[in-house]
Order: C-alpha cells, then structure tokens, then sequence
C-alpha cells in the first residue's frame, strides 16, 4: 500500500528517477496528494502524468460530466457495520439536481478475523461489490432513514468495465438494478439527479432494462417542463 | 465544427472504419454524446476511448476530485451581454461545500459584427479567458447580485496549461487572483468550496501567492473545527 511505503518510494529519490504507476488518474484519491506532498518536504521534484479515470470515463454512460455532484464510496455492509454517509452525500447531490456517481467496494487482500487474531498471512479470495448489491445496499438505507432521497423506482444505471471493450451499462429503477447481472468486476452506479437533459434521457434508453418502467420514471422525476 | 459536419464524419461510417479524435475526454460534452447518438440511428457501431481531461487532470491541484460540484464555464462579457448563470450553479456547489472548476472561454474563428454582416471571411484574433478576467468578471457578479456565494477574499486557484510541462497554479483570494499573470492560454479556474480537507490545505499553500492572506481566507472560511 502507499500509505505504508511513502518511505520506500521516496528512498533515493533525490538520485534517481523514480517513476510510479497507478490505476486511473493520480490524483483521483488522497494517496498520492499525501505522496507528492512528502516529497516536496524532502526537496525532491515531482511531476505528474494526468489519466483517464473513471471519473471521467463514466461520461461512456451519456451523462454530461458537467451535471456530476460529488463521488461517493459504498462499503461493503455486515452485521455490525452499516456506514451510511453516502446517503447524506447523495441527499446534497440531489438537493441541486446532480447526478452521483458510486464508486463501489472492493475488498482484498482481506483477512478472516480468525486468521488476524492468530497472525496467519492467509487472505480471503477477493471481493468486488456488484451493481445489484449496491442497488440493495441503497434501499435499505432509505428505508431505515426514510428521509425519500431516493425510491424504488428512481432511476440508476448499473456500469460494468467502464472503458474496456466489454463495457456494459444498464439503466433502469433501483429496484430492477437490484437483480441486475452485469458480469466481472470493477462495477459502479449513477444515480440519475433531476435535472437531466433530454439528449441524456435519449442516450441512457437505449440501455434501458425495461422501456416501460423507465418511462414512468422518467416523467415522475426528470421531466421538468 | 462537430455539430454541424455530423453528416460528414459519419458519411461511409458504415463501410468503412472512422476515427475521430477530441481533445480531452470524448463525453466531456454533449456534442460527442450527440454524434454517438445519431450513428446509433444509423446503427453504426461506436466505440470510444477514455481519456484524461481538465476535469480530472485538476486533481492536481491537490484538490481532491471527489469534492467538486458541477462543472461551470464562464463567457466573456460584452457592453450588453453578461450570462450569470455560473453564479447560480457555484452557489449551488457553495451551499453543500463542494469546490467548482470554472472553465474559461475561447474565442477562435470568431468575425467582428461588420464582417459577419458583409459576409467577409476575415476572423479576429483568438482570444483566451485568463485566470484574472474570470476572477474580475465573478467579483462583478457577486457585487451586482449580492448573493454573499463568494466574496473578494474567498480562495481560489488559478490554473494554467494543466497537464502541460509549465502548468502553473497560483492560489490567493479573488481580489489577488484579479490581478495575476499566468502567461499563455489555457487557463482555468476553482473555487474553494468550504468543506476543504488539511491536506489540501497542505497542498494549495504551497503555491500560495500570499501566505498570509491565504492563512486569514483559511481561517475564516474553511477552517471547520
């Protein structure tokens, strides 16, 4: 992990070149903010290469990057651990109309809490959460808040392998997206904010689980006029 | 332009393959979202690229993307044209805490008004929003509506040639920002949005164009604890 090596990367750094690769843009997460700030502690020149990421890839949906609020994360759910704050970021995104992109969880390199207690380096197989658990992860929330930030019917697009050549996406309710099978991992979600433009509307239908259903929400939602 | 030559580029696009290149991210826009669209109706088969973008590649500022509302650009006002529509989606972005990347307006193959009437093909210079007209330009905003969204002392960055060799970044208050000098096009610009994380704090003060004030701005508008 970066957090732990900043120390190792950074070694002989001021001597040599040291070139460091990562998934998506740099600067898409606070990591490599925190790396490049200990290096300029240190006097060593940085520079930075940008990339696409998915923040911006997800434009592939037909949503208008421009109408994105901010991103929010969803974790993985258990027993005891129920983090909700993504909600009260989708409450804001929504309170000005903008569409929310989900980055979902992924889990490796996890330890089972019995092999942690006994200090075994034997690692769980990994995990990436799916459209349809998100979707399910999303509901419940709502119901146990109640605050109607979104329903059942509101309307998301499930996105598989954004970028590769076996991309999917999926729009439809909440509720279809909760039985949704969009194939391999990484997966993430948009919810649709209200002010969404018709060419946008006319993109995303042509993913559309169900025509029907899409319409009616559509009209329910985002059709201001 | 893409909008008007959609018919060409997609002439033949059934036989034969076509390769279209943007710059920046391909669905950073609606335009390309449109002409992906039609060839849809002619059943052309798509496919496209991610690429990186300002709108990531202003990750690094240090500002972390995950924090930013909806993208807005600003216009060069005339005597009787001055669009404020931007004041209203920042002070959207304002009112949940989120940062606003402002991009700035180019003018290329544009004909003065005598011209355009004669019908004579002559273009004026290309002319480029810099960082200090934009700031100029939103302090007249603010000052005309009253809305409190920002003030002369609120933070922001001024970018310039992001992702280029030279890029540039100087962070100061409106009122400095007014009066900087980044060199050559093309500039852009973010303002602070009030849920700002230390280590942004860390990052942006290092290209501050006065520390002082920067750390009074700090203090006064981004300092939540």
């Amino acid at each position: 992990m970066v957090e732990s090596s900043s120390d190792e990367i950074l070694e002989d750094a001021d001597k040599s070149d040291i070139a460091f690769l990562v998934v998506g843009d740099p600067f898409g997460a606070t990591t490599h903010t925190d790396l490049v700030l200990r290096a300029k502690e240190l006097s060593i020149p940085t520079k930075s290469i940008p990339n696409a990421s998915i923040l911006n890839a997800i434009g592939a949906t037909g949503l208008q990057l421009y109408n994105f609020g901010q991103t929010v994360s969803m974790v993985f759910f258990t027993d005891n651990w129920r983090p909700a704050s993504f909600y009260d970021r989708i409450r804001e995104n929504a309170s000005i109309g903008l569409h929310t992109l989900m980055l979902l969880d992924i889990k490796v390199k996890e330890q089972s809490l019995e092999n942690m207690a006994r200090g075994r380096k034997i690692y769980e197989p990994p995990r990436y959460m799916t459209v349809a658990q998100c979707a399910q992860q999303m509901l419940e929330i709502e119901e146990e808040k109640g605050g109607k930030v979104y329903n059942e019917d509101s309307l998301a697009i499930g996105c598989a392998r954004v970028g590769a050549e076996d991309q999917r996406f999926a729009c439809g309710t909440l509720k279809e997206l909760c039985d949704i099978e969009l194939g391999p991992p990484l997966h993430s979600l948009v919810l649709l904010g209200k002010r969404a433009h018709e060419l946008e509307r006319d993109y995303i239908r042509l993913f559309a689980v169900n025509e029907g259903t899409f319409d009616r929400s559509w009209k329910k939602y985002h059709d201001t006029k």
